[in-house]
């Protein structure tokens, strides 16, 4: 192999669900991975090899956790990016590359990059604060979104008249014009230090109004040229970005067929959980071969699979209490994830679960069982 | 859910690579695994929730470990079953029941349990030494195993004619008939506690002279009729063993297509590491559904698999190396599963690599290809 040694040691910042489902697969690799987190009862905290409470903006804390690292990743965008420059220039590898985090952490300069680089994407305006954005009227109906700090709904507000600029956020922001959305696609797509770049096949998103995913198909349903067209631009994207590691990309297919990219993460993501199950490659797993330099993984379909998101149930906050654990347990071909937070929260991303069925209508079924069923609530 | 509650935990006697195999999936039900070893190295040391170093085999350190955890369960039999007794007085529930591991635990008992509930095995006689062996020359050819403490090919000599019986074992043992077999195969069986019981589908094992599994082929190559059969077989154990947890049922076909049942083993067992990539539900996820007494999971195959041991090679002792690991890594459908393990010796067990290949011919290639380039060394 190329880079594990007997002491090999992975730094992820984040110990969230996605480190958690990344130490999983790691412990196949023999790698000792070493993980930050403010929160000492993050998901990852007893699963890793080596769990370190602190803060992942604090540029002192980056560089020190990050110094006895051979590479480093992350999990989460909202790190210090200056750290990871700085722990770069002493030897560590850190992937993605520091820069590619900071240009991704604000919407701003995503956009701008997508826009200078020939990366299709809705029409859009820069603007720094309300008084400004009020005067795109042409933009409407539009979306406003907040540069930094915005995540799974939060910091997006849809402008659809006038009037919704009072809803509108006074600050440094993106205005987009809204998209005639036919679908919302996700493609993940990894790239070695090496060159070699793998794409996964497309997944299909359904929102509910929380604006967090309902459920996912996989795969979606797309013409072969749409899907190729989709994964041409995902692969272009990471050409230009000259990216190293796992990135989603997700997509909006317009009415007219039109590909157009809205946004990215440079870690896994929600649009991939079912690779663990439903692909020969999980995105997890991916990702660890992506920083390690090893040949990337199959990323072909094992078989059709849909994910659904646990998310603690309205009107319950306290020690979670999995109501239905047992009754999906025994629909076959399900798999329950729990993130292994113990509070819930209205909407707290609390697990997910794969349901494989190559059956799209049983599928389907077994989706709307799993949300009936599974409530994460709180007892007593 | 039935038992898991927020602070449910599930302690495991042993931490070596199969209760390893058990945390990866066992996080996903959020349960608090702590586990006991007396390597502080132990490929569990660092994944387990929590670790305690200690005696697997003396009474006052297991019952000290188990006081706290909800239900005890074990991934070696080599264990102190008067502590499990002692445990189950104290509340804590323990599967498998401690009276059916010590019975498993001297291979004496277990032929004598075979024989005494109709369960078909092979001709044995039990003799307390080596004078008494001798005596038995109408056993001939035949296999003489130790009682207590014999593993992974130890503790099993070939007596072939009355001058073998030199090297044979002067010791409480158990003498047997050789089968003229045609297959060795494993079915791996699990019952809860609410009397549920599932059956994995068979495998087929191969087997190098050292007497350790070469590889194994999911599903066995078996006609319908003799897979029922050996499920039968299997499932009437369970039920007249009164077993609940998971348990190996190592089988012989014969020439003749008699089935007889070799051994057992009352945990995950090496014939089922390839249910991890291979089947709907792994060994693993289904002993902890067994023991937490949750609706067992769905054993059907996935598709056709091969698993590969990847063991110390001859001639190194000391720090491991892997060669070959991206060469494997190379290969699609290709799984290695590293236990952890900073020490080879010759012919350790290191980890494994499954394979999946729904041809066969292209999966045994490829079984050949894994062993060609991996191995395990030192460097330096």
């Amino acid at each position: 192999m190329k880079k594990i040694h007997q002491n090999f040691k992975l730094g992820v910042l984040g110990g969230g669900q996605l480190g958690r489902m990344l130490i999983q697969p790691g412990a196949n690799f023999n790698v000792h991975i070493k993980v930050l987190d403010p929160d000492p009862h993050a998901p990852c905290a007893r699963l890793a090899t080596e769990f370190v409470q602190g803060s992942l903006t604090d540029f002192d804390t980056v560089v020190k956790f990050g110094e006895d690292v051979d590479v480093l990743t992350i999990e989460i965008e909202n790190v210090n990016t200056d750290a990871l420059d700085e722990l770069v220039k002493r030897g560590v590898e850190v992937y993605p590359q520091p820069h590619i985090i900071k240009l991704i952490q604000d919407k701003r300069t995503q956009k701008q990059f997508y826009k200078d680089h020939q990366i299709p994407t809705s029409d859009f305006v820069l603007v720094d604060n309300l008084e400004e954005a009020k005067q795109y009227t042409e933009m409407l109906p539009a979306v406003q979104k907040l540069g930094k700090e915005g995540y799974d709904g939060r910091g997006v507000q849809v402008i659809n008249s006038e009037q919704d600029f009072e809803k509108g956020f006074d600050a440094s922001s993106v205005l987009e014009k809204r998209v005639d959305i036919d679908k919302e696609i996700s493609i993940i797509i990894a790239r070695n230090p090496s060159g070699e770049i793998k794409t996964f096949p497309a997944v299909e998103l359904v929102y509910h109004e929380q604006n967090l995913v309902d459920y996912l198909i996989s795969p979606a349903h797309l013409s072969q040229g749409i899907e190729e067209r989709a994964k041409e631009i995902a692969t272009d994207l990471v050409e230009k970005l000259g990216f190293t590691g796992l990135l989603a990309v997700e997509m909006f297919v317009d009415q007219s067929g039109k590909i157009l990219v809205n946004e990215v993460a440079p870690r896994p993501h929600n649009s991939g959980h079912q690779t663990i199950e439903g692909n020969y490659t999980s995105q997890y797993e991916q990702l660890l071969r992506a920083v390690l330099d090893l040949p990337l993984g199959d990323t072909r379909l094992r078989g059709r699979s849909a994910m659904v998101n646990v998310l603690g149930a309205e009107g319950y906050e306290g020690s979670a209490y999995y109501e239905g654990f047992d009754k999906v347990m025994a629909l076959p071909g399900t798999y329950i994830h729990l993130y292994g937070k113990k509070l819930t929260k209205p909407f707290r991303k609390m697990g997910h679960v794969t349901i494989l069925d190559d059956q799209e209508d049983k599928l389907i079924e077994k989706v709307e069982l799993v949300k009936k069923h599974l409530k994460v609530i709180t007892k007593d």
